[in-house]
């Protein structure tokens, strides 16, 4: 099925076609001939999908736009203090080849004009392996994805031709913004100019500019994060020769343009544009290329300055331990006082990405939490898919201040994220893997402040105590004694297993054991433990149905065997026993399914 | 308990109160009497939530920060073009108070600088009511939030000494960017520059261009959405004089200051910032507000364009139809085959903000899912804070092409949305209400679909085909038939109520009954439907607690009554009969406890 996305394309392609304004470059001859006609749009996310339509494989020169990548080279290479005494980030207002210096100190206006451009490629470090064009060559190469060349003929243009670049070229070794002869810099930039790109190429380089400066595709990083902003501002006030303050305004996304018909431009964040079409209007600019960025801008509605959607709250469902409990069967008086008492447990579940922004809310919330009762605050970390630094640090202050107001803040599912967040501070003892561990831990804290004592049961669970068979009376309890075998699993013994019939269910007089199910891609996922004095594996006993899990014997776990045939003659020989037995099974089940309902209920609320 | 953000403001304040550097605007008297002691910082969020310290409650006169607002109002007088044909938004490169108009037309170069902000004045139409320096006064007082008011003091000394500015609305009036005598003009923009502000006032001007316009205390829209990227624009090209693009590339938030010592920056969709510091720099930014500003855009990782934190998808979470059904009961047969072919519903939950980068994923998935088989795809949107017009219009043609290959999609929970999506040519009947209404009416299709045949039972149900009775002989229903009385209910009637005694349980001969709870807002939400056939009220019946839902009749509802007693009384006189129904109702409980599991297992995993 064709997407919509993609049919939007086609139109906006389709209704520039044929829109044959502007000239194409001529100011050297190899630029001259270019076909008009050629036209290609592409549209590249952030997670590496590509729209494209038109012309978007054919190969063209970069041009300008390789100052705003280059440029990011340079602050690698040197640093954004000696990069800026150099080279200012202050648009000009003029034509992209003014030679346009600062009174004084010579230093060109910014990157993006080509005294700029020029000095900044003066700052990339050549090294014992790379020269100066291949360093920059496989830096580009980076942002694309893949291996570009240099497009030789157009080289020896530029070179022929040149110039005025050289003149600019002195002139910046005469105020030493460069401090040798600017031979070998000049025919590096020229070579820099023209390295081959598709329309394709400059999409993927805006996505991962708009991906902190990793490809998308590859994944590897092209440009390191702290300097994505620098490339970003210098196209966001500079991109556009003197057509820049005009271009925020009306489509307000960072961008760059060259004379070769490419324009590269970015949604921070989001996604990347390559635009490709030769022909230009009388500021430089690709002219379908600035009417396809205005109608992207206006019609898919991308200025970068009025964001309708942004992140607000990480907060993706909030409930408390009354709602949501551990998966484990815990004795009724336990589940009873959680759920009396649950609400001193709140869980927070996080989502997307953490900043100051979405944190905020976050900080606001625990606080309110706090101040109402809560004792123990969980954040669960499962839907976060980034923590930036900032984010980290204020997780830990408010962890710190929580613990004076006697509040203990844990986290679970906390993934990659663990390490960043014991550097940041947070004691590894309050990370959990699971939300079921801290869930655990937070209600065995719980149970004891209120009822002053473990729920545990401490060594082996008389039979009397047993839920099964609380309400039997003497006579019954001989009867089972004396008829149902004893038997014992070693640790890690699997006492059930999924899939087979179930010919009996037991009870656990000691030891623990865990129920387990297996997700699609075969990993082991707890669903219940059971301890001394809980039924095991009744629901298949009852229904007739295969076992749905498997029951693995955590510690030595001693039980009672019910087997079904004993089960079935009871109808005949105890009725009244197995109608006491059914109706314990029934009530167990059904407090099972009314949890069930309330957790359901909770998670969908977010 | 203190926020660990109102901590970080505390120790960022004390990091520069002491700092002295700087002058006091002088070239008026009256505001050469600031206190350059004075210092405050406040940030606002976009949800109205103020962080303050320092001076923020002390006035001040709004100064140059008001030429950003004003330009909003010129821009809502005019028009875009109007006002674009008379002002420009290129940066100048020069200081405020340079005579920079562009040759031929003598058009200001932006509206930051006097020479642009005096022309902008000039747009502002006056009304009959309201003169123009009013209805500015009432514009800014929006944004605010609160009545502002204007420093006589300050506006007669800047009168008194604006021979500058003077000449600069002669040479406006000269070139017809100014079409009257410019004296009112002049005095206007006096006026204006002398309105008083808070620090916090700045910062809620902020917030509300960060919230599209609408002030985030009073919920009152400031300025039309549509202007908010052009004043947000010129603010980010040409804010801080000319040390703009040094702005943008280090701090890289859209911003505005004033001689007054304000500075008032936005991170668009987020939050607002004011701080307020008199000394001012060489280039007329208040010299403490330039430092805090460069601080908290680095140590709260605000750079606009470089966000770690966007919107990416807006899949919230993903399930079928076999994981989560409608709440209602279906017969076993039903729900086996809706277990077994639930995989043609499919349910994307959506959540956050609607536009093209979070709603192309959901593109994506929509019709990989048609492609993997789905017939039925719903899209809850009950966690959608907003929707674009670019969104909607996507979801509207992703439907028409999803039709087209016969695949049905259908929406819930809608909320506000509901108007903009049959707007956008959504029809009304694939709308629906609840994510039950949406379940139900795919999931009765697709039982149509595989079976052939409508599940609901037509007519009364025999005594057999009840669940509760399906496994009794002829001798147990004659005595059920004989002993168990008969009850009829009315459409609307309540047949059982949240809290009472369960005394009886009642299995449905025909009609429909709802199982209703209420919410914290006394909301009911139905949790349950039963139809003919089913049991009713068991649960509480078997446990002894009290009834914990209200059930309602939707039509009239026969029913037979099964009392407490005579349950109790039958381990005695028919305890085989007691067995029957005690396995079939425990039966019942563990299937709906089953798929109670898979449906939190799912709802968890998004």
């Amino acid at each position: 099925m064709l997407s919509p996305i993609q049919e939007y394309l086609k139109t906006l392609h389709s209704r520039y076609a044929s829109v044959m304004d502007g000239h194409v470059a001529d100011y050297i001859p190899e630029l001259s001939k270019a076909d008009p006609r050629h036209f290609g749009i592409c549209i590249a996310t952030r997670d590496g999908h590509v729209y494209e339509v038109g012309d978007t494989r054919q190969s063209f020169t970069i041009q300008s736009v390789s100052k705003a990548l280059a440029y990011g080279l340079a602050l690698e290479d040197r640093g954004e203090e000696h990069v800026l005494a150099r080279i200012g980030v202050e648009p000009s207002g003029e034509a992209f080849n003014a030679i346009s210096l600062k009174e004084g100190t010579g230093a060109p206006f910014n990157p993006m004009i080509n005294a700029g451009a020029i000095a900044t490629c003066g700052q990339v470090l050549p090294t014992d392996e790379q020269s100066r064009i291949e360093r920059i060559l496989a830096y580009l190469s980076g942002f694309a994805g893949r291996q570009l060349d240099i497009d030789e003929a157009i080289y020896q243009s530029e070179s022929d031709t040149g110039h005025r670049n050289r003149a600019i070229g002195w002139l910046l070794r005469n105020f030493e913004i460069i401090d040798e002869d600017p031979h070998e810099t000049l025919e590096t930039y020229f070579q820099q100019c023209s390295i081959r790109v598709t329309c394709r190429d400059l999409a993927i380089m805006g996505a991962t500019l708009a991906n902190q400066g990793v490809n998308p595709l590859t994944q590897k990083r092209a440009i390191a994060a702290e300097y994505v902003d620098n490339v970003l501002g210098v196209m966001a006030t500079c991109g556009m020769y003197d057509w820049s303050g005009e271009w925020v305004y009306r489509v307000g996304l960072p961008a760059k343009s060259g004379v070769g018909g490419g324009i590269l431009a970015v949604l921070p964040g989001q996604l990347g544009i390559g635009v490709f079409s030769p022909p230009l209007d009388s500021q430089g600019n690709s002219l379908r290329g600035i009417r396809v960025c205005m109608d992207l801008s206006h019609e898919l509605a991308l200025h970068m300055l009025n964001p309708a959607a942004t992140p607000r709250t990480a907060v993706r469902v909030a409930y408390h331990g009354g709602e949501v409990t551990a998966k484990r069967r815990l004795p009724p008086s336990a589940r009873e006082t959680l759920r009396r008492h649950g609400s001193r447990i709140q869980v927070l579940a996080l989502q997307g990405g953490l900043i100051f922004t979405t944190l905020e809310p976050v900080i606001r919330k625990a606080i309110q939490l706090a101040d109402a009762g809560c004792l123990h605050l969980i954040l669960d970390m499962h839907a976060v898919v980034m923590a930036d630094a900032v984010s980290l640090r204020l997780l830990s202050e408010l962890r710190s201040k929580l613990i004076q107001t006697g509040v203990r803040l844990v986290l679970c599912q906390t993934g990659r994220w663990k390490a960043s967040l014991t550097e940041a501070g947070i004691a590894a003892s309050a990370i959990y893997d699971t939300e079921d561990a801290a869930l655990e831990a937070c209600e065995d804290a719980l149970l004891l402040e209120v009822t002053g004592a473990t729920w545990r049961s401490l060594g082996p669970m008389a039979l009397d105590q047993c839920v099964l068979f609380q309400h039997c009376n003497a006579e019954d309890l001989a009867m089972i004694r004396q008829e149902l075998a004893p038997r014992v699993y070693e640790p890690g013994q699997t006492m059930i297993s999924a899939g087979e019939p179930a010919t009996e269910m037991m009870v656990i007089l000691s030891g623990n054991a865990e129920v387990q199910i297996r997700d699609e891609a075969q990993n082991r996922k707890r669903v219940d433990v059971l301890t001394s004095g809980m039924t095991v594996g009744e629901m298949a006993f009852l229904d007739g149905s295969p076992r749905s899990a498997d029951v693995i014997a955590q510690d030595q776990v001693r039980c009672l065997v019910v087997p079904r045939q004993w089960f079935v003659d009871l109808t005949e020989r105890n009725p009244v026993l197995k109608i006491t037995l059914l109706q314990e099974m029934t009530r167990e089940i059904a407090a099972r399914l009314r949890q069930a309902n309330i957790e359901n209920g909770a998670r969908q609320r977010g």
